[in-house]
């Protein structure tokens, strides 16, 4: 059956490579819809190649100019969050793959749960800031969120096959970034150029530099206690530097199932793609003999704060990690900017949360205007 | 609902292990009916504890002294290899443990398989000397066969929720037992007593000296070959010294499935027992960051030719892996009993091998009688 998919971010890493998957396997995938940010050059290329029915873009220039230039052409190009959400929504599309940068693919992605339409999540940020809402909203229409992020692609595929009731606990793998091996003192001078090079993956900026303070993880815990339904004390965090098991989950008859697998994003995105199939993408086999060894260390909350604050966000509950995620993004933004040292990154997140209220949160529009105060306080935090 | 078990070879380890387990869920297990070889004061003791229907003792005059102590008791005592088979063919079984210790499993494990009763094989000897028999027996009463070799269980689980089709290949890992690091030179002096000195698991003398040799993988890829329908090219062997990762199983996408734990028999014991489901037995957590290090190496079958003597029969195909088996039997027995050196095990196999005219193998009557053959063949060469 040819499954037609929508791509909310096509022009980022995750949506190029969706875009790989779906050329290498015609018969499978068809794109009927693609959205992004600001770059109408590439989603020109990707609509003349792949021939959606809807685009968006959610810069209102970039859509004129693509619109100028594709003016025969019979794709509707629509604009702003609106058009990202119309695009989302599409009744006829089998699976949403939602692949934007950050807190923007919050509404696009409520918008393809709204419209029913089954989702893959490669963004963990919707999930951290309204990870209950999202699951509310898709346990209401029968529908499924699948996850794209290497490390619960890994959990989904070992708990395949087996009963929830049946889990022990998650076990989250991290690399440690590269600077798992630095002293505190080391840290305080760390830039971004430093910062940017993953020792495992090749990714965006901004999960790169979530990597480097680990906060990746702690995002990455918030999303799995939604994703599965688990709570956060029955999720651990393991230092894995080679990144070849992607996470494991351990049952309660002392079974534990993990993925594993060389660092490549096609592998996760295909399976999500493909599910309940695989597809055969025949990448390099995994040779544990070559690799020779795989190691693991406790992981360490006083060098590397950040997935700390993340279990306390988790267990304040309601907006907080919204507030952190928020305060996360001005951070690294700042950081990635040369204003920020390392360190601060924790402080400014930590501060944020200090001056947060917790108020309940009861709908999207509750999350976006926590975010929207966290980032203006973050902002503030980080220019003291 | 509670199951209802058989166990064949009750007063072995695996025997026992299952016992321990039913003793501490008898909400999900009774006891139906034991098989023992020549142990009747353990099979009594077993016998007052779980209640069984109905025993089998294979030596007659140990079930006469059993009669004579237990005249009272409303167990019926059978004895022999048609005893054996009685106990094994219980209409009312729900699942048959078969863990007799060698080919003597064989006729038994047939009995259960003919009276459509779901067997879950601890002992891989039946496999490998009638995998094909057995498993056509199965499927023709739309019946299953599971594993309780802690190999084939973690293939088995890393199978569950995942399509065959999707398959790549079987990785069966191998602790490499105790020579793995010995010189050709100081294997040419192994003592049984240090053949005896496994470093993960306590098993039987039997397994563990196939453990030295090696030759378990390559029983165990006989038995995964028939357990899984899988092609010998498609399983591969992987030296794995701290038994932690029990095996993988990797599909076309690049994903490697996995089950890994502490080494404990009774995982895979409680997961064939408890199948869909899991008992809560929780063991130790497996602490991959106290471990440290999970180490992989290529295997080495010039130091070690046993596997690659049992990938030869495979191929050869008909009733020569029931040949390699009994040879490999009657060498670590010679070798036990302090009759032949450590190398001579694999010369043994090969040169029986060597004397066999491969023919078409049709039922278990061909079976025995090849092993017959074949035991005879090796004694001989063993004295010569």
């Amino acid at each position: 059956m040819m499954k037609k998919i929508v791509i909310l971010g096509s022009t980022g890493s995750i949506g190029a490579n969706t875009l790989d998957i779906v050329a290498k396997f015609p018969d499978h995938f068809s794109v009927l819809g693609l959205t992004a940010g600001t770059n109408d050059q590439k989603l020109e290329e990707q609509i003349l190649t792949f021939q959606p029915k809807l685009v968006a873009l959610a810069s209102d220039t970039a859509a004129q100019r693509l619109r100028a230039r594709l003016g025969n052409h019979s794709v509707d190009i629509l604009s702003g969050v609106e058009g990202l959400c119309a695009v989302a929504g599409l009744t006829e599309s089998d699976l949403v793959i939602s692949a934007i940068v950050g807190g923007a693919g919050l509404m696009p992605t409520m918008a393809a749960l709204q419209a029913g339409r089954p989702v893959a999540l490669a963004n963990k940020e919707p999930m951290v800031m309204a990870g209950q809402l999202m699951q509310e909203e898709a346990c209401k229409r029968h529908n499924r969120i699948f996850p794209i992020d290497s490390e619960h692609s890994a959990i989904f595929q070992s708990m395949e096959g087996h009963r929830k009731d049946d889990v022990r606990r998650i076990i989250l793998t991290a690399s440690g970034g590269p600077f798992w091996e630095w002293s505190h003192d080391q840290l305080t001078h760390a830039s971004p150029k430093e910062a940017l090079q993953h020792p495992n993956w090749d990714m965006g900026a901004k999960i790169t530099i979530d990597s480097a303070t680990l906060m990746n993880k702690g995002l990455e815990v918030i999303e799995a206690r939604w994703l599965f339904d688990m709570p956060p004390t029955h999720i651990d965090v393991l230092i894995h530097r080679e990144s070849i098991i992607h996470s494991l989950v351990e049952y309660c008859d002392g079974s534990v199932m993990a993925q594993l697998g060389l660092p490549d994003m096609r592998t996760p995105i295909s399976y999500a793609l493909a599910y309940p199939k695989r597809v055969p993408l025949y990448p390099n086999s995994l040779n544990l003999a070559q690799i020779g060894a795989l190691t693991f260390f406790q992981p360490d909350w006083e060098r590397f704060p950040c997935p700390r604050l993340a279990y306390e966000a988790l267990e304040q509950g309601g907006g907080t990690p919204a507030v952190l995620n928020a305060a996360n993004e001005v951070a690294v933004k700042a950081f990635l900017d040369g204003t920020l040292p390392f360190l601060d990154i924790a402080h400014i997140i930590q501060e944020t949360l200090n001056g947060y209220q917790p108020l309940p949160m009861t709908s999207i529009g509750d999350a976006l205007e926590i975010d929207r105060w966290a980032r203006e306080r973050a902002a503030t935090l980080t220019m003291a």
